[in-house]
């Protein structure tokens, strides 16, 4: 068994939750809050929910801490931290500061004999390996990432945060014709606009000016200028209906030449439609959680990431079983 | 550098040397044959092409030999001799018997202390870690591998040794409708005829009877039998014009549930379309063999498979690299 504790308990640390119940080789010890834990009720009977001061009390009795926090202020501090004490996975996703969270996590591993995974989910995670096999397969070649239809957080946090939106929830859209011209292997160009758009959901406050708010969206430095938006205005009741989950997706394709005088053309597609981005993401997070404690089992310190694991630590099978059955 | 030898120079062994040209750190040192060497004439200039008989002359030359022979006679004695002198990577695909191939490629290796990556390409290969991958993050699922479209080699040889056929080409189908029924995650379950058909385009003998070859093709037991089959019959200047590649493709896709109560559905896909079924084929080993050798060096030995290889050894670039720009 790998027993594992969860820090943080909002979409994410839920996801972790009902993962872990869904594999029968992971058992989750307790969960972890900031606020006051007798505030908080769990879905799993019998785990103990805790405050964070008390986590260095669990030394020992938990193989793996999930960090279920934010990329912006909580992963920097708490990943390092946390990893002094217990085995750690996160799902630190700024891309541009990885190098030096990575670093940051390895020292801390290292010191303590630990095995600290960062930036793991879909997107760092699974669409970076496949960006690596694709890089690796087809050297000679360029590769896409699209994102959508989802929601984007930060988007729709960006959105919420103008003056007269009461709420709002942002999807990005790839678009057909891109992903129709990299299917095609021809390697084009595309601009920000050209691979995406972005479709803006609305709840205005009674008494907000729409004109005033829809050009306040398009015209978004960083979130929206690059882009062609569509904003529609809607009462709370279709927002409730039709607007509450947190659906995702996207595509990675890597497509490249082969052959003596690179005569040939391959193309090759790795896609994800996703009900919910959270139950997705964490059930990423949790196979890898299995991997950090077979390897930290084995001796192996250190940071990690996704690009280090070997796929069979991955699953709650045996190497014979892999090898007969899914190779 | 990672120094190569080829044995066997069919398709696979030719596509192996272009995809070493692809990539700056792998060198090919030698082709082995089993014909007269003067009779083989190879693409790279200054390379030599020797008898497998020599082989042995290579130790210390040579850090990974790749066996491009076939998985019927050639690979099942091949590899664990050829281990015995070697690190080795083959394409061993007759899945049935990876088992016992695995175990004495395993013996050769670890009491030669060389590492053996068997079973490499994309089915078994990257389309075998697909349905890992796909396995460990929704356990809760199903997973569906097609081919196609693309020429079966195995199902072509059996058409074209019917008598009164000249020559003949067999493409594998998937069918769209059963494509896009595993697409919504439903789960379905498909026969063998429901997911594949089988098209035919056959040269006959002058004289033939083409309605009693159609019958025979069409009925033949586990090659034809099982499936909705279509027979062409062509001229020979059709089947040289449009006839002469060996394209192929295929798509694997899992599709799981999670949550609490299992209420949301994932839909993971990933698709190939090649110009050139060796031609991606071999530059997914030479990937491998760079791995092999990595391994190799570190003082690891045994026999392997693609669910054994940590991602970052497969790529020419550092992990600091990969970290800050595939991640």
């Amino acid at each position: 068994m790998t027993r594992i504790g969860i820090i943080g308990y909002g979409n994410l640390g839920r996801g972790v939750e009902s993962a872990i119940r869904q594999n029968d080789d992971m058992e989750l010890v307790a969960v972890f809050t900031r606020r006051d834990p007798s505030t908080l009720t769990i879905k799993s009977q019998g785990v103990k929910v805790d405050s964070v001061d008390n986590v260095a009390d669990y030394q020992g009795k938990i193989d793996v801490m999930i960090l279920c926090g934010g990329s912006a202020t909580d992963l920097p501090k708490q990943t390092p931290e946390y990893a002094k004490l217990f085995n750690v996975v996160d799902s630190f996703d700024t891309h541009a500061n990885i190098p030096a969270h990575f670093a940051n996590v390895d020292k801390s591993c290292k010191e303590n004999n630990h095995v600290g995974l960062i930036s793991c989910g879909w997107d760092p995670g699974m669409f970076s390996l496949m960006r690596l096999y694709g890089n690796a397969f087809l050297p000679d070649g360029a590769d896409y990432t699209f994102w959508g239809k989802g929601v984007s957080q930060g988007h729709s946090d960006a959105v919420r945060r103008i003056k007269g939106v009461k709420n709002a929830k942002q999807y990005t859209i790839p678009v057909e014709a891109a992903l129709e011209a990299v299917r095609s292997g021809s390697n084009p160009e595309l601009t920000t606009r050209q691979k995406h758009t972005r479709e803006c959901f609305v709840v205005l406050e009674d008494g907000a000016d729409a004109k005033a708010i829809e050009k306040e969206i398009c015209e978004m430095p960083n979130y929206f200028a690059d882009y062609d938006t569509t904003v529609h205005f809607i009462d709370e009741e279709e927002f409730n209906k039709n607007h509450s989950g947190i659906p995702h997706g996207g595509f990675v394709i890597r497509s490249g030449k082969t052959g003596w005088d690179l005569e040939d053309t391959h193309v090759v597609e790795y896609s994800i439609k996703l009900d919910s981005n959270p139950g997705f993401t964490s059930s990423i997070i949790v196979s890898f959680a299995r991997a950090v404690d077979r390897l930290s089992k084995e001796g192996v310190s250190g940071a990690k990431t996704v690009f280090d694991i070997a796929p069979a630590y991955l699953i709650n099978k045996s190497d014979e079983d892999i090898r007969a059955h899914l190779l």
